[in-house]
């Protein structure tokens, strides 16, 4: 929890009431969870919990299982393997969430690395096709490929039969080769606007179709001429920086469409949407294989503190996962 | 037509062939004009005609009859009074145009006034409807509510059960009061964000829906403000500058929608799209006076350098329309 904002070390693991389900909520046993982004952002004070917790328990997804049910809970039994994203609160023993908004852990995934599923697959898919409207034959440009959310998407893209480029720190490459990106453009030293240009061009592709961006700064501009008439590009982090210059002729001409969007600001009914829809059309994806979650090392949950570190320093390929209760 | 780009005096009355209607197009008198924006730009070599004809005629929309139809044309007779949207050549005697593109003149309207209406109720109608989403019940905020475009943005909002707010250039303020707009922000000297934010605030209103800019420049920035959350902004021009300053964050927190969009440069099949349906869903209230052309003032063809002086000193409210064979 945190009792104060800062460093890694205001971190502390401690002793808390547990939490009652209301009826149409379920009690979930929290066996592993996982670091994101936005929790150091919150540890350090930037980015609080919406719900305004006077005790701020940090964690966005969670893998367990049921331990109880509200009076008028169907969907679930006491026992089933379940996984989700929340707002906060889940680098804990136990939560509880509403039962539409629990996700089963998919069949082909061991309950072990469930935990590395829901954000980053939730933010690529809901980012690429619910909001992008990537399809088959279509193009995307993700940034940051080795990232957790950016190794979700290269699998997304592949399996919906698109093609996908992506940008990365130099060193990472490999892995997203290997999940499939069909371009991989490392950011540094080069502009990779140019290599991206070059490549497509060869193909006979004007433009990206659709850019997910956790960056924003100076990548805004260099995604306004990478996406090609009538692109999308869906904003979900500015880890590059707040303020951006655009050029307002390009999306006029190019009649460019640019949301920005995240998921835990949602209202209730549209996380209960999304976290049902990606059961129906992303989960039985998991099953064969085609997709899997991108692990890059475990921690203790009383480790959390090294887990942020690592994230911080821009260390990891893929998730960074917390063992709660394993 | 015009041999050179320049002042309004480059504009030139002179004699070319008549075109020749394709099998699925038809041969149309031009009874009238109009002169927009983009027209100006044009004239200036800033906008040229996408289609690159050798000696650009300008001119975006017309109204008329029916000279002549192509083989297949099943949609029209002789003598059937038209109106339209074109990528250019509409100040002139006669045009061919696609069947499905032409628009009948609507009931209730007179034909001398029929050539107010394409290009200034299709953007609006396209931009706050069509891609904006506006609906009953939501706030529209529209700039340049005295010009074309605002006038008939007015009436739309109106005419479908939604409320708008305009801003417009100092003494303008009435026509846009009389056409139905619920909130007036005179541009000039306030910003008009604290008047707004204050009469949203005293009707419950956390901000607006949807916003149709044709600004851009220092507007963008307040765009991000004035809307609510999920908002969209649909940008339609840039009068006020190409390049803009941009809040990320504010993007991303609210999750906006920006997209850009013009008419002209779209290809053939958006073109008629867009045209069959205004002709199902808005021409059908000009006929009962819900919606009527709002014109400021009529130009013989010969004096078209004048009515280009007039748009670009902003001296106009509503359309400066050309008589081309009255």
């Amino acid at each position: 929890m945190l009792t104060e904002y800062g460093g890694p070390d205001v971190l502390r693991v401690t002793d808390t009431p547990s939490p009652t389900p209301g009826p149409d909520e379920i009690l979930v046993d929290v066996a592993h969870s996982a670091v994101n982004r936005a929790d150091v952002l919150q540890r350090k004070g930037l980015y609080p919990d919406p719900r305004g917790w006077a005790v701020e328990i940090p964690g966005l997804e969670y893998a367990g299982t049921v331990a109880a049910c509200g009076d008028r809970v169907s969907e679930w039994r006491v026992g089933d393997a379940v996984m989700g994203i929340e707002s906060g609160g889940c680098y804990s023993e136990q939560l509880v969430t509403h039962a539409r908004q629990a996700m089963p852990v998919p069949h082909g995934v061991d309950q072990r690395d469930a935990s590395a599923i829901p954000e980053v697959f939730v933010t690529a898919w809901d980012a690429l096709v619910v909001q992008g409207g990537l399809t088959s034959g279509r193009w995307a440009l993700v940034h940051a490929g080795a990232s957790g959310v950016g190794t979700a998407a290269i699998q997304i893209a592949k399996a919906i039969g698109a093609s996908i480029a992506v940008t990365c720190s130099s060193g990472k490459a490999a892995t997203c080769v290997e999940l499939g990106a069909d371009l991989v453009l490392e950011r540094s030293p080069a502009d990779w606007r140019a290599q991206l240009g070059a490549e497509l061009e060869a193909r006979g592709v004007e433009g990206v179709d659709v850019v997910l961006d956790v960056i924003g700064g100076e990548e805004v501009e260099r995604n306004l001429v990478a996406v090609r008439e009538r692109g999308r590009i869906v904003q979900v982090g500015l880890l590059g920086g707040g303020t951006a210059t655009v050029n307002v002729g390009r999306l006029l001409s190019k009649r460019i469409t640019w949301c920005g969007t995240v998921l835990r600001a949602r209202p209730l009914e549209e996380k209960l949407a999304i976290s049902r829809r990606f059961v129906a059309e992303v989960l039985p994806l998991f099953a064969d294989g085609t997709l899997r979650p991108v692990i890059d090392r475990r921690f203790a949950l009383d480790d959390v503190a090294a887990a942020h570190r690592v994230m911080e320093a821009d260390g990891n390929v893929g998730k960074l996962l917390l063992d709660v209760h394993p």
